[in-house]
């Protein structure tokens, strides 16, 4: 697949890139002048403070409107998380079956308001109706089946359809996890139209439909995407953000840490998880701010309830087992399996993805979707464990199997002395039964399943989030290990590692800690998370115990993922997409200079350039006219080429066309002049245009022998936009972010399997 | 106090200021020039690596060598920790007896090795003698209290007084808690020694000692200091960080994570912190690494198990009640009561060590610590609550009243059927006991011991750290308000908020979570933590439910305490020593330009510039010994001042040394050359002497309208050590980090109370 996908991408021709390109379309910012901006309007509001009682009130209220507007992020983020929750659950259920006592009713609740509580009769509770007994009034036999199947089949693709449907009609950015973008748009530059309200509602709207529609897509990348849209929505309210790009990169830096809280309610591990995934610059500021609402976030939606009252998150988790250092072994080897996966799931999503482009079927977005929910719907029903949805079938597998616990999970042969101690305890090692053999046929045929219809899945142009999807693949696997070394376990306990630990009536290994290890594992080959996954994972238990093998795992697969795909699937997908991304943990290895990369090259014309005297107006006019850049540096003169500014475009044209209207006798044989004192002219010569006023007199400048590294970091830590190049003091050229992001991305491209490997 | 204490450092003059002037010592590390050092190093390693196998060998082990020193930072750390909590534990005890077993035995061990284990009878167990019993032979009466109460005092004033006099003669680095100096040096400042191993092993011994003594320190501050030690001394055994101190920085970043850890088993709490609280960079390579130390640390001290088999960390938490949104109102009066006492405390010290340093006290530490440690244990022995440590306290403060509990604090009256129903919900409501009120006495007249002793005892010579003695106000203030809550509850529960939630068979106020709220608010108030804080509180308690009071009361604390002293104690600590410490919250609010900051002033000589041709050796030299910069800026020549580039004094002087020796026929009279090209000279001129080899070709420039808002900012974000200054292309003058440092110490002291509430 490099050939065919990597190849596109290695054109050895310098310029253009295609896939680097792409972004011509994106403006940047400036960070150090937008926080310049921000510090003057505090200095301001500062100074005024002091004149009235009302300015006081007025400086108070703005510096305590970041809290207020954090306070909103959460309650807003936090409710929307909440009804995607309920109906995700309601539309999930219909696809089984419809409550009698109101449609609107899912399963869980419709069952629950009867008396009938035992978990045994729940299951068979009247009010809750298959379609096969709607229609044909039994639940037995092969028909009932049929019509099961067929009505599954039905609603998946109903829902599919709706989704893609909406998606294309409405809201091109709603599709995919919205991560990728995120991060681009934290990193500096403009996306428009990505954060709005419109992308909103469809997100929302269509991540409900595809997530219930039973595609193997996640919504938790998607929930980050709605609480960012939540958090720019509300900046629009607030003077001091809606002015700022800076402080509103804050704000969504914040956003992002609200969307994990809210997806897994595990607000630390969000904040973690904005700081070390999703942020570019990430103060100390935001870091309280965020906690802050990502706390907000989490507590109403918990006060809104989605879960149910028992449980403490989206997984039921339910094990209080302690783990033995020899398990490290298989934790490390679950840690092998999820980096293998991680290096697989990312290389063959990206060669379907450039399959998909270079194709029909990436012309017809809705036959694709439509295809891929008739298989994933066609092949998941059969089996139990594909039938449910991808967070029934995490809390199924975190479940360790207590004494009353009757799923296939738990078919162990029953010791006679068990029930009579009663303790609770029961899971002590005991053989395998009928059941479990049949539970683990049908859950490595999941894995099958779920293996391959994840990796066609992504993509597809509806809401996708891959933590889900990777947490399924790697929880299944963990699961099957872990019965595997509990059987191990029970039929050699004299092994001389297992036998101070794991005497035959002691119970010694927990398979439910493996599913959550492996899910683990293979979230952090896809994502290369670490800290803020361990922490996620953390949260999810609620046991601190489980941190070392939860860290050794995710560390041992992002290693083994790194060794074979150097990115993670984000930023893959961003390498795929063409955004202009530096990447902030990117070495430059290269040992270019700054003249290497800035503009003008050799060949190019040379750098248009204002003199601070003796241009006349209609030459600085042809001059704008002549070029599309978006700043020109001014210079002492042609000569000299001394820096004095830099001068925007926009600021020199607004500026002449405002001389021109209201000043008196300015044409187009004026001096423009960007000097402070005006050289002595001929009496009859028309009047001066002064334009100091408008020049940045401290414009960020480097010498032309600065090495990249440098140069990169430089840009990254301040955020710049641009960066003239001096040689002894003259002018030489330009170096723009975009400059930076293009030499990087040729780097890459000199070795042909970099976007993967190198 | 601001007449006297602040005075002093609000000198109105502009040169020296007091207090600033002392870092004249210190060096300040570059950067960006570190950074990119490392990247040449790992080039060639990678470079090499494809040319043998024993050079891909190295450059493997070379990529791991971080990780593996993580982990000999982490066992390191544990173990002494580990060390120290148990010596500590033991000599503690020995204040109050001695265990007839063996001495080496402490309280607890000594009698958990005989069978009796309730707690009634562990508190008279035979084998532990009280030194009353030993001596009288009874433990009864008036002269076995004056025995025991002189042993305490004998003991308490040997072990501070070996603490003092170990500080005085070895180690002066080993006093306080050292996170101001960690925090200085993290931010780029090398402060010889105050990492070695001396210090190490100085501050180890005499921390124990201080512990013991039972003045009101803490060992947290000193842990992260002999974290930082242990790191210190395994980077020489590192080439890759003994050579680079920027990245010797990353682990030092790592081993604060480590200290925090070990001292609370907190790894998530201790990484944040150092993210918050210590760190000047913190990069995501750090994040994974300190998490991964601070692990290692956690498990390492946990498997020595100093803490007994039964807890899970430092203080012995055990409630499980949930809280209602009503009780906010308490924990935010909390979090007031945190500010204020964080306030208080920190003017009240800083205005304390004033004195201290003006009077005759600053000259005798070692009368100071005796007299301080006579007042101390003089007072504390009479009171159970002061009597015992500071942890112990803590501990039975963040206990919850069980059923079985005897102890005075749970002394409610006890209702008939409370026995009979015998649910283990033993607390609900009941009115205060005799025992109680008691209780409740001595624990208001501990709090006003509590604060007035800390206030008096830092600063002094021991080792010492701020976070238990700030912790012990506010749990004894927030016992009180949660029993005077629970008794409120209890007399007025037909109150109309109290009535749906708090029926008087209900237990719904828990006065041990009021305690850890408290505690979490004074210590946020002392050191301004939130973030890491919350996290440290909830890995201490273990119930994320808990998490909304401690961020509530910790953010109130903060808000609080900033009304009315701007810093935290760490950083008042740091203004005071005059670090050379560039804040990296500090918003510069002045509109100065770089102009105004940058040296030569308009009355100093001209900058000191060396040009690329036309000097000779001799007059190079003669520049050199005339000035003491540490670095000259090279000039196209002394009319057009247009810089080529900059040479460190160092390099200059040894490669004139070199030159001298090696090469024929440099003598004074040899022309020196910084440019490429040699111009022609008359044939019998001595040879020239080539020096662009050791020119910086790429030094920082900005320009003199630069705001310094922004200087400051780049010199924070890019951590360099100078920047030249220029106007046109010309060079003007220069900036070093010291000169930034001391401008914005001036603009605090502009105003009087400025160290303070600026």
């Amino acid at each position: 697949m490099n050939g065919g996908g990597a190849g596109k991408l290695a054109d050895p021709k310098e310029d253009p890139l295609p896939g680097v390109d792409t972004y011509k379309n994106f403006n940047t910012i400036d960070w150090v002048r937008e926080k310049s901006k921000g510090r003057d309007r505090l200095r301001e509001i500062h100074s005024k403070s002091k004149e009235s009682l009302w300015a006081l009130l007025l400086s108070i209220s703005d510096a305590f409107s970041g809290w207020l507007l954090m306070l909103l992020v959460g309650l807003m983020a936090g409710a929307v998380a909440a009804a995607i929750d309920i109906t995700t659950h309601w539309l999930t259920d219909m696809k089984d079956g419809v409550c009698l006592v109101g449609f609107w009713f899912n399963h869980e609740h419709c069952c629950s308001t009867s008396n009938q509580t035992t978990f045994l009769e729940w299951d068979r509770c009247p009010q809750w109706q298959s379609w096969a007994q709607l229609i044909t009034g039994t639940s037995q036999g092969g028909f009932a089946y049929m019509v099961d199947y067929l009505m599954y089949m039905f609603w998946a693709l109903l829902f599919a359809f709706l989704a893609v449907a909406l998606v294309g009609a409405f809201g091109s950015h709603a599709s995919g996890s919205g991560i990728p973008e995120i991060k681009t748009i934290l990193s500096g530059f403009i996306f428009r139209g990505f954060l709005g309200k419109w992308t909103l509602v469809i997100k929302t709207v269509t991540m409900v439909l595809a997530v219930s529609s039973g595609l193997a897509v996640g919504k938790e990348g998607p929930l980050v995407h709605v609480a960012c849209c939540c958090a720019n929505v509300l900046c629009h309210h607030f003077t001091k953000f809606r002015q700022n790009e800076a402080k509103r990169r804050e704000v969504l830096s914040a956003a992002a840490a609200v969307g994990v809280s809210v997806a897994f309610e595990a607000p630390i591990g969000g904040v973690l998880f904005s700081l070390e995934e999703v942020s570019y610059y990430f103060s100390l500021k935001t870091l309280c701010r965020s906690f802050f609402a990502a706390l907000v976030a989490a507590y109403t939606l918990h006060s809104i309830n989605p879960f149910g009252s028992g449980r403490h998150g989206p997984f039921d988790v339910n094990f209080h087992a302690d783990w033995h250092p020899v398990e490290l072994a298989p934790f490390i080897l679950l840690g092998i399996f999820g980096g293998l996966w991680g290096a697989l799931f990312i290389k063959a999503n990206i060669a379907w993805c450039h399959t998909r482009k270079s194709t029909r079927l990436g012309r017809c977005p809705v036959t694709e979707v439509l295809l891929v929910m008739a298989l994933t719907a066609l092949l998941a029903f059969p089996n139990i464990y594909t039938r449910m949805s991808g967070e029934e079938l995490l809390s199924k597998l975190f479940d360790d199997c207590s004494l009353f616990n009757s799923s296939l999970l738990c078919g162990y042969q029953q010791h006679a002395n068990t029930s009579q101690t009663g303790q609770g305890n029961s899971a002590a090692s005991r053989p395998a039964g009928e059941g479990l053999r049949t539970a683990l046929w049908q859950l490595a045929l999941a894995l099958l399943f779920k293996m391959i219809i994840t990796i066609i899945t992504f993509g597809i142009k509806v809401p996708s989030g891959v933590f889900i999807p990777s947490m399924v693949v790697g929880a299944i696997a963990g699961r099957l290990l872990g019965v595997g070394m509990k059987q191990l376990a029970y039929h050699h306990h004299d092994w001389m590692l297992s036998r101070d630990w794991c005497s035959p009536r002691r119970d010694c290994i927990t398979p439910a800690l493996y599913a959550v290890v492996g899910a683990a594992a293979c979230l952090g080959g896809v994502t290369r998370m670490t800290v803020s996954l361990v922490v996620i994972m953390f949260e999810v238990t609620g046991r601190r115990e489980h941190i070392m093998p939860l860290l050794a795992a995710t560390m041992t697969s992002k290693w083994v993922a790194g060794a074979f795909v150097r990115v993670g699937f984000d930023e893959a997908l961003i390498r795929l997409k063409g955004y202009p991304f530096l990447e902030p943990k990117d070495e430059i290895e290269h040992r270019s200079l700054a003249k290497d990369v800035m503009r003008p090259r050799k060949s190019d014309p040379a750098l248009a350039v204002l003199t601070q005297d003796g241009m006349t107006l209609g030459q600085v006019e042809a001059l704008v006219k002549s070029t599309c850049f978006s700043g020109f540096p001014v210079v002492v003169s042609q000569q000299s080429k001394r820096l004095v500014g830099f001068v925007l475009r926009r600021d020199l044209l607004v500026a002449i066309d405002d001389a021109r209207r209201r000043q008196k006798g300015v044409v187009s044989a004026s001096q423009v002049l960007f000097r402070q004192h005006a050289p002595t002219q001929p009496p009859k010569a028309p009047p001066h245009l002064r334009l100091r006023d408008i020049l940045d007199l401290s414009p960020f400048t480097i010498s032309d022998r600065m090495p990249m590294g440098i140069t990169v970091d430089i840009f990254r830590k301040l955020g710049l936009r641009q960066c003239l190049v001096t040689h002894n003091g003259r002018l030489l050229g330009i170096i723009t972010k975009k400059d930076i992001v293009k030499h990087m991305a040729q780097i890459a491209n000199r070795d042909p399997d970099s976007v993967f490997l190198n």
